[in-house]
């Protein structure tokens, strides 16, 4: 693994627990991580049980005992190491958004092309698709539970920079993050709703916006909870984005979709909110409620009909019989997990993982179009 | 009608309005409103549109425009009020409780019955069945959809003796409110549970409280709002009364019923909450969304079963094709309106109207079950 | 009053009571009702009790006994009678939209403000101003609670032709309601962010879609509930409007605004949902639960924070103190009484009565320009 | 360890992961894992990283790489287990309840009495006390924002039983289980009460019901989703227990405690709901919703007072500062994390853990309480 921030916390901790809940065809091993600051690192690796620690993630490329290279580093490298790994022929997974342009998109997709025809397979971690409610929610679609599909409203709201006095990480720099609240957050909206209602976004008119232009430098390298100094840097990403969507393809004609991605919500601290209007039913879920799914069946008597909270946590649903007894939620994490378990299905049944990096690029066209339309003013196509 | 405060202002609003949104086969006519304070009652007459003002509730009863008396007095005085009309022939709308001892309500039901020989109609106003979540709970229940009854539990919780320093108006007074919670607003809960099962509470054990023992005087005859003094007085009824019920009959064997009425339920406004679960579905109410009834069907599949909010505006559900379009709640006061319409219609009819004079004093036992439970510390029988 | 259907109803509701439960200086006298058919009127006139029943409205224009007139009819005669009214010295309450074109808004605007010259009064009829909780939301705005707004989210769904057999009734043909959805519910929700915000929309980009593009036509003149036959008719306007918003002025600067009006979205029955995030909190209102709203104070501890569900029943809410005790929730037609106290209250004291025909012109030129971005697919000042 | 099927999955997934997110004084390490079955106890050490698996837990007590004994096996064999743990000198997690029994929960505490004048500590798995929104209620208690308690009501609402064909396991077995949903779940609320609100319960009256007598014997012995076959069997415990409780002490008079616990609630999964009314506050709690409290300030001002939901996921809350960023929920297993981490603090500091046995015990007592009130009818001080 390349990295051990936040997101490398999170898949080490996939890695570690994956096996102890679902047969696994294949148990991984966690045998080197890597990263720049190897003291930094180490403290990480120690923690989660990495057997090897090293400073350059180049190592990995030609160790025999990486079959896997799992990249958890921001946006700007992400291309460099993906393509790499992949022409060592190393399976790799890769944190969204799969890279920064979508010509170094394009770059890995080619690779990831290239490294499946010698059976070297690559994923981009969507990883909110393998939420319970989430895969609950494509399940009902592509049971036509919703009929043809009217409306989509999807918003990612957060508020961790409401606050102006909120340092400038690298996530507030175009050439690290390449974009602000649209990669960072929107991209995951594009790609669940895409995921759940199959529809492919076609075109877009779009907004973007940044309230607080310059921000305290943070004091030293910290976490999303540092502190910031008094020396103030520029704020070269976007803080929230807005847009309308039209879809592509016939299945669903005139479909309306209506975006927005946004870390200056106050009060909402991860709101993953998808609602689906369909022909004969709709779905709502908000992710600060992650165990459940609303689901409106338009096709029962007026009487009675009504949105159903479903608590996702039975046997019957998605991924959630390896875990507890109904009623005993999951968290936030666990959708990491059953991304290890889908990865590692799929390596051992020869099969090609979802998302894959062409689904990568395509949200990163989605997102090339949002920033293309808000510079324009003009509908852009994908 | 007698008594202009509270219940007579939505008594009064319901007449004057169930006409304009229903079919009525007799058409209510406000002729006459009875106050002590006649100044007072004129000031609501004319507001409300009452034809003419008197001071004694007795002239109502010689008056040749006057064929139903609508008593909304306090509850010591509704057993003579109630009594005498129905003696001198007119139908009488009885404000809940029916009285203020089992006795008064037994010599209460002994008139009605009378009168209902003569054809002269009863009714107690139990408006809370009117509310169409309510009344579809009850439809639910009686198709069958919840299968045998296992648990009941019943709240009604506000919160407006939560301040001490809040004074000590009638409703604080044994002698003239008979009780305090539980006369006031248990009574309403211990009525909708049998309404809505079916079930009659058989025996209970019980607890009361008073937890604030003095409160001011209040400085005029206000209202509910009104301020208190310097002076105190003693609070002589219960501000808080709990019990646990087992029901008569063999429909639901062993049905487990559960109630709490208290005043000191801080942010707790008007919470009538009802759930009934049973072993084919359950439902849930609360007043405070009293557009709203939650209902699971235990007999769909496991996936997509959950708690649906039926949002109950709908023209098939009760009550509510008399007003607006799906999704237009209505409010407190058109329960009231309804309660009007079934009165009128079961007088067109010929139909005793329900609920009886024996309903009310078949919660009144209820309520007496109660008190004595509490002092005995014994499950008494009803 | 002129027409007496749905929102005959509502308005006629409105007259009969406000004087019942808020001190007016003016009391309303309903003196005539105007239909074209003026058996259906009758009835009407009968349910609610105006005094006389005429066919032609330009008879409304020369009575003594009629001061203002009250204009329920479809948009297309909006302007003819209110223009006409004004003009003959009555003061005019006018449903909204205020007229099917900008053209005639701004003629409806001239005469307003000709007759405003002559102390002759004109308001238009953005009734859910008066919701208590939108009005309290407004107020908190005013309160600086919010501090500067960076979004505003806006939808109003409802699902009523969501069926496509749902007959094809006045509102879904042009010549006759001016447009679809964006007109009939999305003027509300414009009207409703600019009230509560202080914002005004600046400029939009937009999407409309009509999905169902043929229906029955009525057997008969049916209302809403109707049922339609065998020939079909073709739907001349949107099914739902969705826009991107940005707003005029400097003091909120950057805010962004996406707003969502449509039929379409099944299950969702009349719910306006509005939700506003600020630098110090946030808001959040859905009609479909009128008596509550959310207030998240970003101010407070980090340990305690989070959206209050307030339930706007208090007596210190706007408008709740004529009614009931706490807890004792308002419904639909209310906001509609609130409305003729504030006229009257307005008219008694000399005031220019909110909103003007001013700004239902505004919000007509902020629907002309979502209609017009659709065809554009440009951004469109207003 | 001893036992390893529910539990023993969820203590080892804590014992697991605790030190990958917390810096702990002493680091577990899972050494011995004991269970009857060996092979099926080998595949669960396999899974979680158990070093060794012995068939007889007497074994645990003479090696010396077992320092603490985790004892998760059904309640019958937690007496036996713990008391000889402690004797020979182990420290002992025992889940609760902590017996089946009064008498062996007294011995249960004279041993850990013993132990810990050795310095050997104990510990009962009262594990929810570890959620953070329930950490934090308490806290608020502490804090004095609910000022003086009136009121408590406590639900422990299940339905894995409400399908009378689901099997006789041994927790519907009264010499395993000791007593049905009043020991399993029952325990808990009593349990949770007492430790957010500072309250003990002194008295109570109560009712217990087993509604399904007899049901299938399961085919083999299969965990909760276990199938039945076609023979039957008596099931010897309550279904369901209903409660009143007064408490002891003087710090809040007059409170009343109203509880129930059933596996007999349709739609209800693992619903822990508690809500707390004091003098100046409300809190309001449900397991549906984990990462959430409910909490009302009735000390601010009525124009916006509200429930508010506070989403426990910042990281000023109990334990979630060494979890994910804000908006990230938990689950339910890191409440057994947080257990571990706790009790390594305990251990480190020489602190007595809580809850102790003699907790454990108090609530055994007030069980016995419940099951004795419900044979006599009347109160039972505990």
């Amino acid at each position: 693994m390349v990295g051990y921030s936040f997101m490398g916390a999170a898949h080490s901790q996939a890695w570690r627990n994956a096996g102890a809940f679902f047969d696994l065809p294949l148990l991984p091993a966690m045998n080197v991580l890597s990263g720049r600051d190897t003291a930094a690192a180490g403290a990480v690796a120690r923690r989660f049980g990495w057997g090897d620690v090293v400073g350059d993630w180049k190592e990995l490329l030609v160790r025999d005992d990486v079959q896997l290279v799992d990249v958890c580093t921001p946006g700007d490298t992400h291309a460099e190491i993906s393509i790499a790994a992949l022409e060592a022929g190393k399976h790799v997974l890769c944190e969204k958004p799969l890279a920064n342009s979508v010509a170094e998109a394009e770059a890995m997709v080619a690779a990831a092309e290239s490294a499946a025809a010698q059976g070297v397979r690559s994923m981009v971690g969507f990883t909110y698709r393998r939420v319970p409610a989430i895969a609950l929610a494509r399940r009902l679609v592509q049971q036509g539970r919703l009929g043809t599909i009217r409306h989509v409203r999807a918003q990612y709201l957060q508020d961790w920079l409401a606050d102006p006095a909120s340092p400038l990480t690298w996530r507030l720099q175009r050439e690290r993050a390449g974009s602000g609240a649209l990669g960072d957050i929107g991209a995951h909206i594009v790609d669940l709703v895409q995921h759940i209602t199959g529809l492919t976004v076609g075109s877009v008119t779009a907004a973007t916006e940044t309230f607080v232009t310059e921000r305290p430098l943070p004091i030293e390298s910290a976490g999303l909870g540092g502190r910031g100094g008094d020396e103030m840097g520029a704020v070269t990403v976007d803080d929230a984005a807005v847009f309308l969507a039209r879809f592509a393809g016939t299945a669903h004609p005139g479909a309306l979709g209506v975006f927005e991605a946004t870390r200056f919500a106050n009060g909402r601290k991860n709101a993953i909110r998808i609602e689906v209007n369909g022909s004969d039913g709709s779905l709502a879920f908000d992710f600060e409620s992650m165990n459940e799914l609303s689901f409106h069946d338009a096709t029962l008597d007026a009487e009675t009909a009504g949105f159903r909270r479903i608590l996702v946590t039975e046997p019957q649903h998605p991924y959630v019989g390896g875990w507890w007894p109904a009623g005993h939620g999951l968290g936030y994490e666990h959708a990491f997990t059953h991304q290890v378990v889908d990865l590692m299905n799929d390596l051992a049944g020869g099969r090609e993982p979802a998302p894959s990096f062409a689904d990568g690029l395509q949200v990163q066209r989605v997102l090339a179009a949002v920033e293309a339309s808000a510079g324009s003013g003009a509908w852009q196509h994908v």
